[in-house]
């Protein structure tokens, strides 16, 4: 009954292709299958695009929503409370938790006490796993294989939540090539290197931004997430790594490019540019969440036999 | 398919008539025309009153509501992002977007990009359509007539967005004559006397409130917006015009006193004078925003085709 | 048409009873008794539980929400408009107002102008009649019994306006016998023993909590409320009071440890131990209380009628 959504070792290859045929089909046909439902969004870390698109997704499918933006403060963790007891009580009155925490592992603690599924919306520097499928789902959209992808990976690799959990997912697929592309104080982590040995992906570091772009299919781009670094690390990073006007001819036709969003100073295009490149991919990324979350908010809540397992 | 309300001017007195006959039938009929359909309010700068009669709208046509009521703080615009993209991803989660904004214009460009209505509630000391159509509304249900009507506006008229959209819309009526009643501080400004001048509008500009009150038909009252001027300005402003027990019988029967809400020290009755004189107009006009309201995200949500053309 | 719950001495125990029909018969069978209205929640002073789980009844019931989680902040009071207004207003949006507030008694005062129920939530040091209501029905269910308890509630019962409502509701029965537990500078007040007196309940006031723990059929805990007390008061009272693993043994197998949260060092178990040690109701409580206020929503909006005297 239900299923949490912590990170994203835990999707399988096929649970993935199903999302995807699911998200394809409720873009096509909206279906009330969440009737009756509630989500509850609780961010401790306010994120008005993520929770906005998770609420979509829910009220899209029929159900209702509740929460709140701004948990840190609103909450009962001022009166010091703990965040299991807080979540142990909020389970009793919603079918699907959706949170955002400062701190790494909370969405792991929460699930281990939640009589509901917990859905990791960001946790801290750890993972992002919806934010992953939905990136997969546009790259299966947009370039039409996931195997044999060469990706660059670009800008504050280090505390990119979003990075690390898009590595995790790739390592599932066959001949994945990723370029590494960041500010040498802001470089991937480790961890993720050796988990990407261990799965046979051949990755590389780069510092050249511009003699990456003509050979990638996927451009993925990120913000230096200023909130989470030290400000000479920002001012060391701030402004390396820059698509714009001058460097996107280096971009093959037939690539993307990818943003989790918000995008600032990395992204230096017009808004004709924005809007009419088939290149520049973020805003058709961001829709795709809608539906990606559509298709997660079902299996989490009502399982994956229904509308899963039968499918793919 | 569908269409913004960004400023007055874009109001044709026919599609006026035929949001008020709209709005009375759904007062009498509540019916779910926008089933399934999402609103999303963005708010910048908070405002529980005006959030709350869109939402209760929706709700009421069986929509479903999401939003931020604090979008300054909890969302992108603290990471960095433009309201353009803000707006051009946060549309493809919605079917409408009901937005207020600190400064002047952000509504007209988000209209620019976003693929769904954007409903301006309030561009700094721009525009506020929505509350001019409700004024109007009151009127017209008030006095039975918008053409020849005597209005007094009362207070701080520089900082005031609603006198500058219902002077904008006043213009497209016969035989208006308008007194200006506010400190010499807090004068109407220029460029809405030429809009008038060029409109055949009367007006003229008044300090005594007590000459004003006998010869209206409609006496709008509003608020020294403290927040929006200087502390001189402010107090200098403050207390300089006001209706009590002591004018209040200035004010002829058939009279109304209206108020965009919140009113401070500007109204002065008791509580009881309040509530059963019928010159005391101003709860009536806020309830009438909730039918107005409904009647203009159906406009904007559904095209003006289906409701309104054919039933005008 | 419709009722305002404001203290829990207006609630009979005939209506209390009913409600606990009510409350379990809504735990197996969901109904849509609230289609089409709409819920307001408007929180001074925030409190994501207690929303959440009103607004979670709202929505089971097939009702909509909506609401401001910082009412203080983002409301028009910060503009110097009354609660009165604000209420009058709301009003007109609504079908029933849920509040809570940092002040005694402006529940009372919402109720007198309001056209809809005012549901108290909390004001102040006041009252908190739905927590009355759902601790009852969870010693209904837990005890099997209402008269003849025997009852410890410990902590600062100065400050605890659950302790309050409960008191109130408590004197309608027979034969209850109250041990108050608490530091001797956040005693209970004078007002609530007269009343007892009055309603011929035994208590007594007590400082040693191991002698009582054997002898109670419900202890009733509370957090000393740092946020409404001199942090002198604090200090002197902080951990007077524990349950914890040494003592727990002297709690009857039968008896039941109630809190309505948040739980802070007052209680000091295992995980384990709040898990699975049937003595420990307070989660269960929680839960209660999703269906205890499906019913007064019920009861207040849809009016006494239909779903209450014919049943009871």
């Amino acid at each position: 009954m239900g299923s949490h959504l912590i990170e994203s070792q835990q999707i399988s290859k096929e649970l993935l292709l199903s999302f995807f045929k699911r998200a394809d089909k409720l873009r096509e046909n909206q279906e009330e299958t969440l009737k009756g439902k509630i989500l509850t969004s609780l961010f401790y870390e306010p994120s008005t695009r993520t929770r906005l698109s998770f609420e979509s997704a829910m009220n899209r499918l029929g159900g209702s929503v509740m929460g709140t933006e701004n948990a840190n403060e609103f909450s009962s963790v001022s009166k010091g409370e703990s965040l299991i007891d807080t979540i142990r009580i909020i389970a009793g009155y919603s079918d699907v938790i959706v949170m955002r925490t400062k701190e790494e592992g909370q969405a792991r603690k929460a699930s281990k006490v939640s009589s509901v599924p917990i859905i990791n919306a960001g946790d801290g520097k750890g993972q992002h796993p919806t934010q992953t499928i939905l990136d997969m789902y546009t790259i299966y959209r947009e370039i039409k294989h996931l195997d044999n992808l060469k990706i660059a990976m670009v800008g504050d690799l280090a505390s990119g939540r979003t990075i690390r959990s898009l590595c995790y997912l790739l390592g599932k697929f066959e001949g994945i090539q990723i370029t590494f592309v960041s500010p040498p104080n802001l470089r991937i982590e480790e961890d993720i290197k050796e988990y990407l040995e261990k799965h046979n992906v051949i990755f590389r570091e780069e510092e050249n931004l511009e003699e990456v772009l003509p050979i990638c299919d996927i451009i993925y781009m990120t913000r230096i997430q200023q909130e989470r670094i030290s400000l000479e690390d920002y001012e060391k990073a701030k402004g390396r790594f820059i698509i714009d006007e001058f460097n996107i001819h280096l971009i093959r036709q037939d690539a993307r490019v990818l943003h989790p969003l918000p995008h600032v100073e990395e992204i230096d295009l017009s808004l004709e540019t924005e809007n009419s490149d088939p290149r520049i991919a973020y805003f058709r990324q961001a829709e795709n969440g809608l539906y990606a979350r559509m298709a997660i908010l079902e299996w989490a809540i009502n399982g994956s036999k229904k509308n899963y397992e039968n499918q793919s």
